[in-house]
């Protein structure tokens, strides 16, 4: 990094359905908390990024920046990030430009999103945004489809099985179980992963992240020191359409980015005791793991197998089982990877979150200091 | 600016109805322009930045930055910024950041929007989302409705005649007749104006910048050099809904972000010699010259009644009569900036884009060197 950025606060509402509750108060309780939890007041906020994919389509409401600026006294200068689920992640990265370049000093950082109360097909649609609307969605395929897609051909690729496949969201529900920001707090079995309702066939019901409301903040500072600092803020790309990957069994995006941000935190990928992987669908959790260089490509599925006493995945219960209000997500995993971190008392921590198909994908090492 | 950022390439498509051309194609024809213009090649971008209000909404199509990266060969790390109809501008501002910190050297801004193709009730509502969804969208008002409201304030506070306003849109056609580009080159005449179907009383339909399609690219570089440079980029936010407004008749948001780009460009107003300015609607051109300190409160119609030898403003056509493709017209408008000075050989060109009723504004000064 050009300059030592610090996670100087942090706040979210817990993950879940709050049908009484707007995108502006899910946002006002996410800031609230994290200038509580901060040494800088409200009047230190120089910039506003607000992360955020679908509130045009279900809210009807663009323009979030000066929307969420107008939360504080001086609504500051304001603007939104959108990269799909990946919205979070990317905006944390468009503010580490802003703070290296000297233009801020103490940016506040919203991921929102507002779901669960609109018809599942419409969300449906929203979502399928993500993709690519020429060449996807035509076909009829959803999310949950491009991701059977994705399992089906890893299943025949690796040889991975349907049992083994279930241990994923059951693990990331057994974290989720002490987490109280979470959505589903419910232990699930692999067997009620098996036996769940089925949805793009191999993928089950528990196989899928939520929709989800809520909303995360955090204050990045260059002025305002804490224990915890970005050691590393990456972003990759690769194309949207599935119909132009070469593979769907591998995410290069996942790989570029990594291997970007090890070389900007110069350390080494055994360093990192906790990550916070885009587990929007069991499968890709097994990827992901694999595309960090983790697993042997083939091998992901070994991780949930065993506890590894030296990597913590998903101990927030991951986008499955704490919730997926997919603008919050990537903002929310450096939350939770702070929280590890404290508990912990390790050095490294990671956060991965992507959008579409790994279309974008953004990397962040956290440093406890 | 912390660094010499250079304007290294232009390109972009006329703006008007463009019913069999996708946004992937819009874009795709602004980039090659842009590149054709260009010192560096395709490979030298290292990030691009896409501006886009409405694709969500209109074409299903959120995560544009991947999609935009894939219209290069080596698919450079991107992402999308939405600040309504600022939100070219505030893509550019964001550009200048990455550039800055150093953690790119050349940067493709992308500004799109494609309007033109859906129900005119549809684009309504949609662009109603630049507005207050809670606090103004449910009064059943429009952008029309809410300039209208300006519109009477103003006449009201400072005596503006009907025909005094129509000598604006008048303008504004008469300098779109010299450019290639704008989606409107008719000459109407202040009369026409006047006698033009009402729409949101006072305002008439030739009061109202047009729904247009349209692209504009912009290649801002701190590695290749050119002609033109950056000398301020500043952005500021005011309240989202006009219910939370002291004032109807000024945008304090402009006067915030353009006293900031004077400071940043170590420069005097005078110096300035051709000015862009967003008249989404004729009114806004009269609060805007105000607001940025061409003319004194009450007196910006004056600017519209003489032509001032020393200040062109919206030589272009403006977004009355050159188009307005809401995310392309802050990047469009620095192109068109590039052209003036070029042409008139001068120092300084300002450009003023905003979003909603100056929710949030962006300046950028350029510099011919």
């Amino acid at each position: 990094m050009e300059k030592a950025i610090y996670i100087a606060g942090t706040g979210m509402t817990p993950f879940g359905e709050w049908w009484d509750k707007s995108i502006r108060e899910l946002m006002d309780e996410a800031v609230e908390k994290a200038l509580e939890s901060a040494e800088c007041n409200a009047l230190d906020i120089d910039t506003i990024i607000v992360a955020n994919m679908l509130a045009e389509s279900t809210s009807n409401q663009a323009h979030l920046g000066p929307l969420a600026a107008n939360l504080l006294p001086h609504a500051p200068p304001a603007l939104r990030v959108e990269s799909a689920c990946a919205s979070g992640a990317i905006a944390m990265h468009t503010a580490c430009g802003l703070l290296e370049s000297g233009r801020s000093e103490t940016i506040l950082v919203i991921g929102v999103e507002k779901m669960t109360d609109i018809a599942p097909s419409d969300i449906s649609t929203a979502l399928m945004g993500a993709a690519d609307a020429e060449k996807d969605a035509p076909c009829g395929l959803t999310f949950p489809g491009i991701f059977g897609l994705v399992a089906s051909s890893y299943m025949n690729e690796y040889g991975l099985t349907r049992e083994d496949l279930s241990l994923v969201s059951s693990r990331h529900h057994a974290n989720a179980a002490k987490n109280p920001y979470a959505q589903f707090r419910n232990q699930v079995t692999p067997e009620n992963v098996t036996n769940s309702t089925k949805v793009a066939d191999p993928l089950r019901m528990l196989d899928c992240s939520p929709i989800s409301d809520g909303a995360a903040a955090c204050i990045l500072s260059t002025k305002f020191a804490s224990s915890f600092r970005l050691a590393a803020s990456q972003i990759a790309t690769d194309s949207v359409s599935i119909t132009d990957r070469a593979s769907l069994t591998s995410f290069p995006a996942t790989k570029d980015a990594m291997s970007k941000a090890l070389k900007e935190a110069e350390i080494e990928r055994d360093e990192i005791n906790h990550i916070e992987i885009h587990d929007c669908f069991s499968i890709a959790a097994v990827i992901n793991v694999e595309d960090l260089g983790f697993a042997e490509a083939g091998k992901g599925i070994n991780a949930y197998k065993k506890e590894n006493s030296s990597l913590t995945i998903n101990a927030s219960g991951g986008l499955k089982a704490c919730g997926h209000p997919v603008g919050a997500t990537g903002v929310k995993q450096i939350i939770d990877s702070v929280k590890q971190l404290h508990t912990s008392k390790k050095q490294f921590a990671l956060t991965q979150n992507f959008g579409g198909a790994c279309a974008s994908c953004a990397i962040h090492i956290i440093e406890q200091v």
